[in-house]
């Protein structure tokens, strides 16, 4: 019998290496956080209260797996972290803004993130619609600027595969598809292209970034693509699992929400050891991709594990 | 005595060009519509709403005043209209995703825009808050897309200059003041910071977008930049009188909203009389930032007058 708590972890090759990962997840988090309060500005002036919800919106925790990715990726080309870190930064911000608006009344109305009141409860609805508008835009500038990459070309190459990710043929169109399949019984090809937009793109632009920074070969990138891919499949299935089976403590959000508003999962769809086994072979394919690259990647393949094994 | 419906046009020296500069700007705007009609994706797939919304508050009308500040600043050193109108194209998108988020009952709670529902009010909060969002996105990517300008350091900096003129130290942190000062009397110099930022930036940002696009001389920018925030605080200061003077039907939105919601105003601060002669004056400056320009800026001296004297 499965026991439900995990997902399917005897099947696991990486596992015995989870610790090393969670050190160096929690290492590069810590230098993501870092990054973000230099790059945020401070909290002073008229504009005060705006930074702070922008502030509270990134700062303070979260696993940084975005961030990890373009830094563990990015470290295969011998980019330096002051480089990555900045675009490690960049993609949180631009996911926290995704997480604050996805949060609101209109939206998915979640009163905690992070087991933290969400910033629209934190502070009101419009300090939260805007403190996401400006964090998005903020997310951008970074990109744009000289201490990201010296070289203008790449930061263009950032920008646009960073733009094309985040989106209306990206995340944002994924979530409003979800948004219109509420309530509905979408078909698993649906439920597949829906995450594959909603979290599956920023997910793979993250693994990408690092190849992009690292101007690497057009087949080394494309390598990283396809493991952002995998890694970005991978984690919704588990997500779907997570919400499926874990308690709100646990999620530090609400939980069993996907069930009560009557969205379609891969576990409504799959059943939760159908899901599991499905993510578990969107992490193999993940590792697969990774073969032209030697033990520096280990973590990387770690993660592939990592992402179906988490229990928040 | 002051006619109440002009704003003091016996002053204006170049009221007698407007026929001609409101042909420009017909021409301009056609131009800047069919060029967001084709970098808009059409409307078919699985995110037809949000596209559909995005196109519902983006087309259909409007001055474009950003837009033909872009075009014809950037015409100054001839810079090809092909790449001018992608620029303006994408700061309507930009402008166009602030006006849906202001408009949400969060924020300003706006049933009107352009005498049509406003996007919100068209189709539902959800989208709305999306839309907006993926416009950001849009305008961004616009401007990095070669077809902009051949060069990506040029790209770069328009980029750049976007970013700080739309973000927190610029429009959104322009809005948020707003927010958190309506029931409270602001002093001049308050309101002043607070237009520059909210409404200021991007007219600003649009006439410099010209100048960087045709990699102008920094002293030639620095003019149009100057030029730009003058245009933008006579804009803010003439649409406080028309919001105090104009009827529903001229403005193509709830009239005297102003006043109704407590919002601090040049007219409340200066009155009528004394909101015209600051815009007046705002206009002669931007006029005199025009003087390293020959009769090639005819139109942009106009438009100085144009922005005081219009009546929607």
């Amino acid at each position: 019998m499965t026991d439900p708590t995990t997902i399917a972890p005897s099947q696991t090759q990486s596992s015995a290496n989870g610790p090393l990962l969670k050190q160096a997840m929690a290492a590069r988090a810590k230098v993501i956080e870092g990054t973000i309060d230099q790059l945020l500005p401070p909290t002073t002036g008229g504009d005060a209260r705006l930074v702070d919800a922008m502030r509270y919106a990134t700062l303070g925790g979260g696993k940084r797996l975005r961030g990890y990715l373009a830094m563990a990726t990015a470290s295969l080309f011998d980019v330096p972290d002051c480089q990555s870190a900045r675009v490690a930064a960049s993609v949180e911000m631009l996911h926290a803004y995704s997480l604050v608006h996805d949060d609101l009344p209109a939206m998915d109305d979640d009163d905690l993130r992070r087991g933290q009141p969400s910033t629209h409860r934190k502070f009101d609805e419009a300090t939260a619609i805007l403190a996401g508008d400006a964090l998005q835009t903020k997310a951008f500038e970074i990109l744009a600027e000289a201490e990201t990459h010296e070289n203008a070309v790449v930061r263009i190459a950032l920008i646009t595969a960073f733009a094309q990710a985040s989106g209306a043929a990206g995340m944002v169109g994924g979530q409003m598809i979800d948004m219109e399949g509420e309530g509905r019984a979408l078909p698993l090809e649906e439920v597949r292209h829906l995450h594959a937009l909603k979290t599956g793109c920023l997910i793979r632009y993250s693994a990408e970034a690092g190849a992009i920074l690292g101007q690497a070969k057009p087949e080394l990138q494309q390598r990283l693509r396809s493991y952002g891919a995998n890694i970005g499949a991978a984690f919704q299935i588990a997500d779907d699992v997570l919400d499926a089976t874990a308690t709100a403590e646990e999620l530090g959000k609400t939980a069993g929400k996907d069930e009560a508003s009557g969205k379609s999962t891969y576990v409504a769809l799959l059943g939760i050891d159908g899901a599991r086994a499905e993510a578990e072979r969107m992490a193999k394919s993940a590792i697969e991709d990774l073969a032209p690259f030697g033990a520096q990647a280990d973590r990387l393949r770690d993660l592939a594990y990592y992402v179906i094994e988490r229990r928040n």
